[in-house]
């Protein structure tokens, strides 16, 4: 067995099985404390929440609490391993949204026969969270179960393997675009993969300026063109009015490729293809649409950014969802809509922009780290992240009219220049 | 608002809302840490997990986390007012198995339309857990929910309203039947309701000797007898081929009483009734069947237990309920049966015939406690309580085959004298 594999073994096993626990937030030493928190005084909370639901937020543990949410149908770069297989990823999203964002998170392994059951069970129990972190669900079920269990839900509802992959993705690009002279509205992009992470990224760089007619998509059969009628409800969104039918026929003169497929699958021959300054994003993990150095030699005017932490520009999930989730449950948001999602991808932007604190460069291991081409997203464990993106969501939230209060909490005044 | 009302709000509200956090079990301080906790090392434990799904209990929180599942249906005194207000009571069974025995607990509010949709909602989400503690559910949907989810989970699934209850009264019961000098086998018994607990109580006193044609069960309509027609399935296993028809019919020369009714049923005329040496459970709460004073003003004879904390022999499910799931789990029993809960019901009674360590005078409030009319039942906060009821639970499931290690922990050796 291999160092690695035997050090993440015991991580796991020791000092006790598994990564999280619960604890009490309150005393429970004596008699008369159990009377408070048991019978008889737990009946008063109980009478408040029967008359008012709100009264929950103050008086349990909802407000601060997200479920992490998986059938294990598509684990990470591992596939389709069942919900139980899946519990120490979910017990390890739990633990990142501890560590960055101090929520207290619990995960839910489901198991269901139909689209349906899953949806139904996951609604069932969802008045218990303050949010619901969906992940590790394959495409193209994730889609629908995310729309309906929004629709159905009262909480916020994210699927994180789309949409916080899209808002890191898009972060970076935005500031690649900046850094190499390029607008968003009139770039072609390239998307390799059509599975749940680029459908996200794509809509959300629409979202963000780019136009929906100068988006190429490819699956496993090639393009995705308005010609083809194997196509689902969400490839059909992205299929192109176009005679190009392979790779390389679309990366001719693109600007952007982002790559959520798999290994070594962008040539470096295609590479040359692209127009003058271009943007990769090789996000396959651990092994790239194509490797870093590799891409570097071919084109020496390229940013690129991958899924690893050990080149730069890391697209990394924990860069957002622990904060996104931060930001929505402090204001008690309905949901995450769209204008959070943007006021994200703006506040990772911004701090990239700005010097970076020591103990970011000592976390990360780096000498320097300067905005421009080796660094147009934050690293993980900058401090600034927290604060940044949760107080600009939650007042997106405020200013959309999804959050529950009408004020941004005291702990983020100042902080939302 | 009165003082003790307000103590029990803030207690709900202050430090922070609610009564239970997640933490860490782990470090998750470096970038190191969390490449084991989360991508690339996570990878490895859900290897171990596809492979082998008892790896579970070895990698993840699993085998130590009890699920405090209820829908609101008839919360502690309160009735049904639904999941969500169910909440405070949830989060405070879970203190108080994190308190009590060191398990880590996550209450579940599901609302559901069906019981059907209640316990497919409950199935599907089992594996998550090492158990699952049902409370405040109905009679008697709690009877087909509990049997159901036992026979589609392959963990324990114990309905604490019902076996929690029953087994404290079990040991209560039979060691006040020491004390008076009579034999469960023998005893004429009055069961005053007809609900979850009260049929849970008189099966387990069956288990444990009492014949079932000496019972005599009530419902609001008075005897249940053989010539009702509009009996429950429950209530059909206690219909007495008699011509009693009132409670005053019953009670004459009867050796036992349990009250799991309402307030003040229990006239002391009625009382009176009752055979010689008589044992009284007046188990509504917080106004017991007949209050304490007046029935050892009637029958100088009696023993008698109540569910409060301020009159002595209080029967309180805490008592039980944490260190039975402590000992199942331990050996990761697939279920809780009747010689499990048997088992508890003796380790009880054992030490409650035992001097009582200090600790447990000061805690209790009590100058001196010694085997006998006064203290029948062990104490709340008895130290002793968590080995020797978990070590004994343990040990049978061990002997009955439902266990999945083969041997008693390490740390119970010694203890199960």
């Amino acid at each position: 067995m291999s160092d690695f594999r035997q050090r993440a073994l015991d991580y796991h096993e020791y000092p006790t099985p598994g990564k999280i626990k619960v604890e009490l937030s309150t005393p429970a030493d004596s008699v008369d404390d159990l009377a408070l928190a048991y019978s008889p005084g737990v009946a008063e909370p109980v009478r408040e929440i029967a008359e008012d639901p709100d009264a929950a937020y103050r008086y349990t543990a909802k407000g601060n609490m997200v479920a992490v949410i998986s059938n294990g149908t598509a684990i990470l770069g591992l596939g389709n391993l069942g919900p139980l297989a899946s519990k120490p990823v979910m017990e390890g999203k739990a633990l990142l949204f501890k560590r960055f964002a101090g929520l207290d998170a619990i995960d839910i392994e489901v198991k269901h026969r139909t689209t349906e059951e899953f949806i139904n069970t996951v609604a069932n129990i969802a008045d218990t969270f303050g949010g619901i972190n969906l992940e590790d669900i394959k495409a193209p079920e994730c889609f629908e179960i995310e729309q309906e269990l929004i629709k159905r839900c009262k909480i916020p509802v994210f699927h994180d393997d789309q949409h916080g992959t899209a808002i890191v993705t898009a972060a970076g690009m935005l500031n690649a675009l900046e850094i190499q002279g390029k607008n968003i509205e009139d770039a072609k992009i390239v998307c390799m993969g059509a599975g749940a992470a680029a459908v996200a990224c794509m809509e959300l760089l629409i979202k963000c300026g780019a136009q929906r007619e100068r988006i190429y998509m490819l699956d496993r059969k090639g393009v995705i063109h308005t010609r083809r009628d194997d196509l689902t409800e969400h490839k059909m969104l992205f299929a192109n009015n176009t005679d190009k039918r392979t790779l390389d026929d679309v990366m001719d003169g693109a600007d952007i490729f982002v790559g959520v497929s798999g290994p070594d699958v962008l040539p470096p021959e295609t590479l040359k293809l692209m127009a003058p300054n271009p943007v990769v994003f090789a996000c396959s993990n651990p092994d790239p649409e194509i490797k870093p150095e590799l891409a570097h030699e071919v084109r020496s005017d390229l940013i690129m950014a991958t899924g690893r932490s050990d080149y730069p520009n890391q697209v990394n999930n924990v860069l957002c969802f622990p904060f996104i989730f931060r930001g929505a449950l402090d204001v008690r948001a309905s949901t995450i809509n769209d204008e959070m999602k943007v006021a994200a991808v703006e506040a990772l932007r911004s701090v990239s922009k700005e010097p970076v604190p020591e103990e970011v460069l000592k976390a990360s291991k780096s000498a320097s780290l300067t905005f421009g081409k080796d660094y147009i997203i934050p690293k993980p464990m900058d401090p600034r992240l927290l604060n940044r993106i949760a107080s600009a969501v939650a007042q997106a939230a405020i200013d959309s009219g999804v959050a529950g209060v009408e004020t941004l909490p005291a702990k983020y005044l100042g902080n939302n220049a």
